[in-house]
């Protein structure tokens, strides 16, 4: 399961007026549809966890700082970590079916955007408290 | 052609480990389809003018920063401006085939989310020199 988590590198375009950068285009291999884009900041040393989408995939990017992500497959019980963000400037294409949760790393801002190929919806969201799965965070 | 631009106000949700802000869902009433999505900052006092599309439908959503948008009809010579981001946080949805540009107000970083209803294509997309059209961007 967690080997369908796909790290796609994105470009990031150095302008004189301000950088461009790719995010997700409908023609790229792993686009699973658009319903909706939304902004998840997280603070420094602060961790959202746990959710898991029955219905979403998701497509996370993160184009200001650093954030690192952790999932989890509770059939096998293993975690898998990605760092995105800054100098590994990337889409996580996330299938459904899969806890995770995210930290952020630099002490600026950090945001993650979510490409979600369906739109939020409550019924297929799954949460549980950051200490229901057993992973350490790191936290200062 | 200007009358067409509309301002859709967005929710930010105040979160303790760091905020959500909505972006666009599939069932807007202004959405006209996904094709690419993709980040352009602008610096600070920095303008990126002019770009006008044959094709594509902008969303554009200012999640950092303060960022002046410039619309110009090549017909009636009017333009149109909006300034979003911060304390104004919207979605302009700008139909196809208006002039525009646009100018990073925040001294600190000013990010423009572009969900184009299209792909990025050169050949869709006409770039005229700053110059070329008579409007003060009030440059310091």
């Amino acid at each position: 399961m967690l080997g369908n988590i796909a790290k796609i590198p994105l470009k990031k375009f150095h302008l004189k007026k301000g950088d461009l950068f790719h995010g997700i285009k409908k023609s790229d291999k792993s686009f699973y549809g658009f319903g909706e884009i939304y902004f998840s900041w997280i603070n420094y040393n602060s961790v959202k966890a746990w959710k898991y989408h029955k219905e979403m995939h998701l497509n996370l990017i993160v184009p200001l700082g650093k954030v690192l992500f952790v999932f989890y497959d509770q059939k096998t019980l293993e975690t898998k970590e990605f760092i995105v963000g800054d100098d590994n400037y990337a889409r996580l294409s996330v299938p459904k079916n899969i806890w995770f949760g995210f930290k952020g790393l630099s002490k600026t801002d950090n945001l993650v955007v979510n490409v979600a190929s369906i739109e939020h919806n409550d019924n297929e969201v799954l949460s549980k408290n950051l200490e229901e799965i057993n992973y350490d965070w790191k936290l200062d």
